[in-house]
């Protein structure tokens, strides 16, 4: 009988799950609409986790060894009783977990036992990681409190900058023009009106606009400049060594951008950060720690076979 | 005939009218609930200022010279036609005008024709006055986007310190240890539940805490430190001179205190500020201003009658 591994990756956005062989990498990826329990409830994402599991699963004989599910803000569900047992195939097996999305991320990019782990979305969250725990953590505290320097953040700076610019008369530069223009708004009564008629979110729409003008528009600069020092302090926080790995995630920082460079610039030096890649491969590998001790070459293998398998 | 004034001072938790002679100073003050158009509607505030007001002339003989009707975030307000008349009976004379709350603020201080005036109550805005007019205007944003330096702000940031003292397991000290007992939290989570679950309002509540531990808690110290400097950098936009007045108003900065007490050793040297007193003083001052040249005395006369008038 063929082992197979489970790592299922439930967002806000997707439910995706992922059936491994350890020998030889991802053999079928399932995909649904969004799973996370704040958005469709505890009842729904353990029906969305399930049947995109089951889908997974068919076809592909063999035994699952363990199956490993990554969550947002995993403390609620945790707490569920029965959560794992409802939001997953008898198939799955007895040996499965319900783990971070923080720690599915650091595992997306390494193998590594423990390390750090960045993210930049349109929330900022940093966190110590060992295995599936978190064993620290620092911000994440969501846009009324915190995410300091994540897309919220950015988007909030932008429409600051250009009441400030609008307020002292000075000349608009392209990220304010930019803002304006995207809210509809031609001074600061109709600017102030569009944001607070909004739900708070809605000003994470204008971080794409500071990354665009970064380089040219001094103004837009001077945001991804402090937004590179919070997310910098932030991380600071839990005091990373250069001899562990550092993961950046999240739509700000996991690709090259003004943001992401700048914090680079301002890490310790030694330390260079990793990106994370898919969640699949992240919640694989965990599946496949909880499995035994998992192939030297079972990461990378998971790296290499997770966006094919995906598109068959 | 007798020569009256007719001052309204427009606010979220009352509206008050005074009527005032001007060689005698204020004779009567009615007073009812909030009149502000954003909590009552336009009909209503129109209907809630009116009766104030024909309560407040009620048994006074005597013409209306001129009135003016204070009010916060009188931009909506001037724009809906008509409202100045229905908010006023035919008694109060056709010299009547709609003010800023903050030209109202300015005027409660000092019979000076024009200056500068910072507001930090639950947000936090800076003017330039020239009698009834605002001729510049800084931060004002509100809860989401600015209010630097406000209660909100100040509340905002006593429980970011409180996450930030928990997450690294620092020692608690008053400040902390005062918002997890007014939150009725004990650690990060329920902390965390009980600022989301709350209006984003709720955060002012903590503000008093800063006050009363800034002295002996360098947490909070720092936080009324902080909150010293956004005042001032909002002040400064305005660049006051030293031979112009400056008015200090709302619960933060009205009365002595950590964060007054650091404001104004933070302001330039030879600008010393003034405290706002009553907005029925400067809405009675204006109206004095509208119907022709003043009597010198007069605001000092307004300051020394409003609350004796207010008693009867």
């Amino acid at each position: 009988m063929r082992s197979l591994l489970l790592g299922a990756d439930v967002g806000g956005s997707s439910t995706r799950v992922a059936v491994t062989d350890p020998d030889h990498g991802v053999l079928a990826v399932a995909r649904s609409g969004p799973g996370n329990p704040n958005l469709v409830g505890m009842d729904g994402a353990a029906a969305v986790i399930r049947a995109t599991a089951e889908r997974a699963l068919a076809g592909v004989d063999g035994t699952v060894l363990a199956a490993v599910v990554g969550l947002a803000g995993v403390s609620r569900a945790v707490t569920e009783p029965g959560f794992l047992g409802a939001a997953l195939p008898d198939r799955a097996g007895p040996d499965r977990a319900l783990v971070s999305d923080l720690a599915v991320g650091f595992s997306s990019a390494t193998p590594a036992p423990g390390g750090c782990i960045l993210i930049a979305g349109t929330g900022a969250v940093a966190a110590r990681v060992e295995g599936e725990e978190l064993r620290d953590q620092r911000d994440g505290w969501g846009w009324l409190l915190g995410d300091d320097g994540s897309g919220f953040w950015l988007g909030r700076e932008a429409v600051r900058a250009s009441l400030d610019v609008v307020d002292r008369g000075a000349p608009r530069g392209g990220l304010v023009a930019g803002v304006l223009a995207e809210a509809g708004a031609a001074d600061h009564p109709s600017l102030l009106r569009a944001c607070y008629a909004a739900p708070p979110s809605w000003l994470a729409g204008f971080a794409p606009l500071v990354s665009r003008w970064a380089g040219t528009d001094p103004v837009a600069g001077a945001i991804a400049d402090r937004a590179a020092d919070l997310l910098a302090e932030t991380l600071a926080g839990l005091a990373p060594q250069p001899s562990e790995p550092v993961v950046l995630g999240g739509s700000v920082l996991s690709t090259p951008g003004p943001v992401r460079d700048r914090l680079v610039a301002r890490l310790p030096p030694g330390l260079v950060p990793l990106a994370a890649a898919s969640g699949l491969v992240g919640a694989s590998w965990l599946a496949a720690r909880r499995s035994g001790r998992p192939a030297a070459g079972l990461h990378a293998r998971l790296l290499g076979t997770v966006d094919s398998a995906a598109r068959r």
